[in-house]
């Protein structure tokens, strides 16, 4: 038998993964040895690796540098409708190996950095993961603005640069220990900071009623330093950008009226306004009502809009003189979608800008808003939804709340003729909340304030119409819709399992890769042998390639031979980790009351990180690896079952993972879990599907493409 | 009459200051435009003045590259002895047009931007000022690195990468407002971060005495994150490193045994670790006790000490097998000098290097150290002298105080043996001072630990030996010398003041660029008409210029034709900024007595910073802005007295003023201002010189230069 193909040799074997043209070559060997010389300042005698991982990335960004210009170049001659994507999280992960697969450059670059010497797999592990999020919700975002600049769509990601993303889990003892995640200490050669479009964002003050309006007055000012990041398309030639926005103190911080001797208190303090963007929260699906990340969600929300109004007014389009007849076509050049209610901010900042700034009548403001806004909502969990303390509103944006006030008034007044004297009705449906704590809902302010409402997979679009949201179809239906979570298919299949895409590829061309539709004429192939067994091949290659990976960097020892039974995202309850956990148990019992019965050999792989303040998920964990401790340690059961925890799940070891599993376990409680996105990674991998116990979320929600699970497994016992 | 030539034209008229050969100008033209498309990210439609800057100084940077590879490569080679500068402050100014001077580029540099539309001195004038410094302290770091490299030694500057410098300073209605100095803000293309060469620093913790020797142990651990900055000599093809670190805390910080809930505290207290290297001290000679500054000196002290041992132990000539032999070496392959005793703390450093972690003997690791440093002290102003708490030293750096501590219990044995029944002088000459709080001296402990102690000035290194370290100096005249503070005529001369430098070089030849001795020849020309006008015109030029600069920045008007009276330092009571009050007053009385009288018209220009927390020194600038406020509006004495308050006196206004004064004022208090730094700045520049009152400071402090001011104008009244 020969030695199976390196992914690297599989991915050649698909032309469109680019041409190692001897011309392509050449030039990226001079551009990487120039990186290393005068970017890197670096000879070969003392470089290191990292060194050699840099001078790659930067020689493989220098190809999207005129794309990037031109696109953008393109985009204002042209003056196209703007997607604005507002998202307190991007979980991008590595940014080098998608770039060298959407321009058409792994080969090239794979055989410069093999004349040099050099293994650009090992170059690749050193890149960071960008983890600026928790799960799918980040992740969501992330596919989308790959999509969207596969697509040609005017897309903009606009969102948070945490200095400190998605916290490392080490698993120490069997516990979750957690580490900062200091991705940028080496530097990201994949942003730009642009400080010539800082912004200046307000909190606190008070608000002030004048001849001239109402004025927002005797604020404290922090800085919005956006750093751009180039999203390329897919053999496009379209690079879209990601803006994300960083705290800035203003250079007269706390400096104006500081006391004699104060001055190096005033310079530290310049941190508070600075935290702002220091660190993700690192709740999954949890409200944690702090105001530090209140401060984000405006920050980036304030930061944002003065960006979309500029580019608004500096169009061709937009820069007339009447600024007052222009903004009301906003919503013909502007869509802003809102991932979940963290950037709700921006329908009381668009209202403040309208009405207090450019002076349109609140009427004509509201229009605009409610037609330029759209809301994704991603959960029914109660104790997930974003309900904000009235005192935290009051002292931080006093204005904003007394917009969201007058928000709320208009609406109320509305549902009260559409149901005269419902009074339960009108509480129910109030934007404010009344109680021991008076509180704002959100997610009303978002369904008020937009004219489309989605649930991210079809059970969940009708959960919400049905359930939580019923009051608010029944007044407005025709806001909501649904949109199944979907993922981009580069980095999911061609970067991370080039063998299936190859199968697939041979059998439907290499179309499917922008348009996965085509993922049907598969359906021919269902019952074909050879299709079967190639795809079992891939997988097979895939498993063995993921064992010797836990070997070399776990130091774990598994059966490749086994079923790779794998169960990552998140630890929360409702992800029913627990579940699992008694499914492990009955399996170990069961194996140890039949020793001698013939037991497919089963690797049970967990991987999920549990948010520092969530005990019971902590426990979880505990509890999988204890039960570990037990079942990988009797010999009675050898290696017919074997508990693996997958310590620091993340976007990179997800692309290791979820081409090697044979089952993915998707048993979250019903409507709370969106399909889509953990799902289809798994099915574009080949991997078994299983529904939830209750069968309600069995990953084929209603999205443009119904995969077919492949059954290549029968569970023995 | 012709029209003057500009700075640029006059700079060309010096052939060594470079040719801007048609090669050369093609080369940084396209280099340019690669840069400001690969780097910046921008074409010319939507570059701004300050991508371009960038544009040039990367440009500019690449030429170093190679020579600072070379240059290191050839120090690894050689191993010659290394001299090791270490400072709390490194005033350094810009650098970009001092790179081009010393690379020979300016004038290619200045026709490459010129053919691309664009104005070199504009794009210079974006550059911020490495501000980390308060004075001359700092200035003399910077010169002295600038010549040694001009001497091709094998140096190196320590130091801290303050994120904030020295604050800029505005003038509000007439008093001083401080704002922070965030020179980072737009990032700085003359450092290259050096992440590989992080360095552990520990603090707190506690001794604990082990059978294998002593442990500092439970130490809180900060990383030193170093970024290097090239430092080329003049036309010499060397480029020396200045390295500065930088504080960062590393991934467990406060992570290890937080509670629930505090995980998002426990990174924002990452500042706490990270402060260390947020801020310069902005005092200037004034000793603040505070344990951040205490932490900023063991910081780069503890950093620094692991880099030359590292670099020392993989030296050809120091790593053989046997360690504890070469260490013995140290002192013929490295000089550690002092700046001040700032960084007093290598010497206790290098001791717990040497014993703790070495286990060198007491006596033969005191024999190293000795040999090793050398101390320069700057002042004798009692207020400016560190003495550290020992309970701020037990807290902080325990192991260290027990160090000092046996330091100087051997140091008073050999006294005590020496002076037999002499309490009085071992209590004067310890190392720890007994009363209410326990203080270490920290200049007793750099006399004892180094084998050379310096003044700065002749005066000031006499009144060393006869005043302050008297006792010191009756049982070791050998360590005591004097180095008068020097300048780089390359900044301060070439640089600054071209037409000048042309003047000269018209007589003697460029040679006195690089050795200053043969400014003695100037001699023959002291009576020389043609010289005289020469140097007057080039004078005249340099002041029409300045106050065309002072028009445009500042809207202050002046007579050029005037004398330039100007007095720029740091505000201090010592340096007597309230003695030329004085003289105002005395002149504007004057001139109020007998106005018909014909008198020398006079613009008085002072400038300078005082400390945030010096009450006095604030008040004194308030007192100029207000004199100003009477005389420059007193119809009475019209243009002939002017007092103008400079803002915001750094390195770059120094080198606008100083090459259009007429009279510079140097009239601090004797033996506490070192007289070079200031005084040959201006004798160079052609000032005329004007002693103290005691006349001890009159500038000629016993250099290798003696200069003969200039006597171009004689005083009215």
């Amino acid at each position: 038998m020969s030695k199976p193909l390196t992914d690297q040799e599989k991915r050649k074997q698909i032309s469109v993964r680019g041409l190692a043209g001897v011309e392509n070559v050449a030039d990226l060997k001079t551009n990487f040895n120039r990186h290393l010389h005068f970017t890197l300042v670096k000879d070969r005698n003392v470089a290191t690796k990292r060194d050699y991982y840099f001078a790659l990335a930067n020689t493989v960004r220098d190809y999207l540098v005129g794309r990037w210009i031109r696109t953008q170049q393109h985009y204002y001659e042209k003056d196209p409708k703007r997607v604005y994507y507002l998202s307190l999280e991007f979980y991008m992960g590595r940014t080098l190996q998608n770039t060298m697969v959407n321009l058409a450059l792994e080969n090239a670059c794979d055989e410069a950095t093999y004349q040099l010497g050099l293994d650009m797999e090992e170059l690749q592990d050193i890149e960071e993961d960008a983890g600026l999020g928790n799960g799918g919700l980040g992740r969501l975002a992330a596919c989308f603005l790959d999509s969207m600049a596969s697509l040609g769509l005017a897309a903009y990601g606009y969102g948070i640069r945490y200095e400190f993303g998605i916290f490392n889990q080490k698993i120490v003892s069997g516990w979750q220990v957690e580490e900062a995640d200091d991705w940028l200490r080496y530097g990201n050669p994949w942003e730009k900071a642009r400080p010539e479009y800082m912004r200046p964002v307000h909190f606190y003050g008070r608000v002030e009623h004048t001849a001239d309006g109402v004025k927002w007055v005797d604020t404290q000012v922090v800085l919005a330093l956006p750093y751009d990041t180039p999203v390329p398309g897919y053999r496009n030639n379209i690079v879209n950008t990601m803006r994300l926005w960083s705290a800035k103190a203003p250079c007269d911080f706390n400096l104006k009226d500081f006391n004699v001797g104060g001055y190096i208190q005033a310079v530290l303090d310049r941190n508070l306004a600075e935290n702002i963007s220091r660190v993700l929260y690192p709740n999954d699906n949890f409200f944690e009502g702090k105001e530090l990340r209140l401060k984000q969600e405006y920050f980036v929300v304030a930061a944002t809009l003065q960006d979309i109004i500029r580019r608004f007014k500096a169009s061709k389009f937009g820069s007339t003189e009447f600024v007052r007849l222009d903004l009301s076509t906003l919503p013909e050049k502007v869509a802003i979608q809102l991932n979940d209610t963290h950037p709700a901010m921006a329908i009381p900042e668009l209202m403040r800008i309208l009405v207090d700034l450019e002076k349109l009548s609140w009427e004509e403001s509201w229009d605009i808003v409610v037609h330029t806004c759209a809301y994704t909502n991603h959960t029914v969990l109660p104790e997930a939804l974003e309900r904000w303390p009235v005192d935290l509103f009051q002292n931080l944006l006093p204005r904003h709340l007394d917009i969201i006030y007058e928000i709320n008034r208009r609406h109320l007044e509305r549902i009260a003729k559409l149901y005269p004297g419902d009074l339960d009705r009108l509480r129910r449906m109030s934007l404010i909340e009344e109680g021991d704590v008076k509180k704002i809902n959100m997610a009303h302010l978002c369904i008020v304030g937009s004219h489309a409402v989605n649930g991210v997979a079809r059970i969940h679009s009708e959960i919400i119409k049905n359930t939580v949201f019923k009051d608010f179809y029944e007044v407005d239906p025709q806001k909501f819709q649904n949109k199944t979570n979907g993922i981009t298919p580069r980095r999911w299949l061609v970067m991370c399992n080039p063998g299936l895409a190859e199968v697939i590829a041979e059998r439907i061309g290499e179309d499917y890769i922008r348009d996965l539709d085509q993922l049907k004429k598969l359906l021919d192939f269902v019952d074909d042998d050879a299709f079967i067994r190639d795809v079992a091949k891939v997988k097979q290659e895939n498993k063995m390639k993921f064992a010797a990976y836990l070997e070399e960097h776990y130091k774990v020892k598994i059966n490749p031979n086994s079923m790779f039974d794998v169960h990552v995202k998140r630890i929360h309850e409702y992800k029913r980790q627990l579940l699992n956990c008694l499914h492990i148990i009955t399996l170990y019992n069961r194996i140890k009351k039949e020793p001698n019965k013939s037991w497919t050999p089963r690797t049970i792989m967990i991987g999920g990180k549990a948010a520092p303040g969530y005990h019971t998920a902590k426990m979880i964990i505990k509890l999988i690896t204890s039960i570990g401790d037990i079942v990988n340690n009797d010999p009675v059961v050898g290696d017919r079952l074997k508990v693996i925890f997958l310590e620091n799940y993340r976007v990179t070891l997800a692309e290791k993972v979820i081409p090697a599993s044979d089952l993915s376990e998707q048993i979250s409680t019903a409507g709370t879990e969106a399909s889509g996105t953990g799902n289809m990674k798994f099915m574009l991998n080949g991997a078994l599907t299983i529904g939830t116990m209750d069968g309600a979320n069995c990953g084929n929600g209603g999205g443009s493409w119904r995969g077919e699970p492949l059954h290549l497994w029968h569970e023995g016992g």
